[in-house]
């Protein structure tokens, strides 16, 4: 077993199980970090814990945001609907800040815990054009890390791992079969049921079958009706 | 009235409510945000909600935040005491990537409003050996929001500002005096009671009274006992 821990942001969803089997395979103590936010999709929150549950993850941590508060997203705020057809520039399903808030959490969590790595499973290629998603955002998140903390002060590095940042989704699916990961398990969908069953039809959906559809692996998703 | 919207980090203590009423005087139309994330001085939270009516912004939120989750701090965990002495190196009252999260939030808020200007009262002076109130921090967040926002990838620059970074607590009082301040109204004590009281003994009350000595203004706090 790897000494160092790492905290790993897990929504429930295909890219974030797919970072937790890859630090899993490097051999890191993991801590898993999920947030209940408002979002729609809280199909997500139960995925994230049975995932934590299966991967024996050292601990899961789910923490309550008034993200929802503050409103600005289809995601969050009733007043929006989830379009169900691609839309141009940065969708309404982009939440304002949200990575910016998790990955703060994920910061003060590793501060704690004395982990120098935090995992996110944010993808540039398919970001459907959330600012938040891109290898610059990273970089400067992981400069502000080092600038936030004691253990930054006090001369240890904050290393902010995205293992997925370049992939496209099949290339994400490929990796994760390879990692013995199981899909069937996770929620993408942005309108999913209580059983966590999808939609089939919104951006999550579309990005989601593609994905499967160019890795050549079959879609183990359960889709409503 | 300033066209301008801004988002104020208000928590009720003597430097942010400082800060409220020098942006109250360059004419921005103030937005101010709270957070209620288990502090053991809930009074703060209190005096926030008086302050903001007093000074009639356009609207106060207070967001719940599971930050006492993550632990690590005297402020927010009941197992680590808040010491009445003075201590060496970075104190048990920093809680981990405290400033890091509220940011995040304004930002968010901030995108959702329109606005591109933050305020936070932090000081790099009495800062106590707290990370997250240098300057480079600052900097590396302002350099972070304009990548992880729509605003900033449409070309609009958000600016963290921080009127008292450089100012000592006497130098505070001294601006905020002039400006019609009432500190009466503020909480700045670690231990305060129900009713705002402060302890007198804390660092955060020690700071505070030798700041009105050295301002030459009367301490017009009310201490317990």
């Amino acid at each position: 077993m790897n000494e160092k821990k790492a905290v790993i942001l897990l929504s429930g969803g295909l890219d974030s199980i797919t970072v937790l089997a890859y630090a899993k395979s490097q051999r890191y103590q993991c801590y898993t970090l999920s947030f209940d936010y408002g979002q729609r999709h809280n199909a997500e929150l139960n995925a994230a814990r049975k995932i934590a549950e299966h991967y024996q993850v050292e601990e899961h941590k789910v923490i309550n945001l008034g993200l929802s508060d503050i409103g600005g997203s289809a995601l969050t705020d009733e007043n929006i609907a989830v379009p169900d057809t691609p839309q141009e520039g940065i969708p309404v399903t982009y939440v304002p800040a949200r990575n910016t808030v998790f990955l703060a959490f994920a910061l003060g969590w590793a501060e704690v815990l004395h982990a120098s790595d935090i995992f996110i499973g944010v993808n540039a290629v398919d970001y459907s054009g959330y600012p938040d998603c891109r290898p610059e955002f990273i970089n400067a998140f992981q400069n502000l890390a080092n600038l936030a903390t004691k253990a930054g002060v006090e001369g240890e590095q904050i290393k902010v791992h995205t293992p997925l940042i370049l992939f496209s989704k099949a290339e994400i699916i490929q990796l994760g079969t390879r990692l013995g990961v199981d899909y069937q398990a996770t929620v993408s969908c942005y309108a999913a049921d209580a059983e966590g069953r999808a939609c089939g039809h919104c951006d999550a959906c579309r990005l989601r079958i593609t994905g499967f559809e160019q890795a050549g692996i079959t879609d183990p998703t359960i889709y409503q009706g």
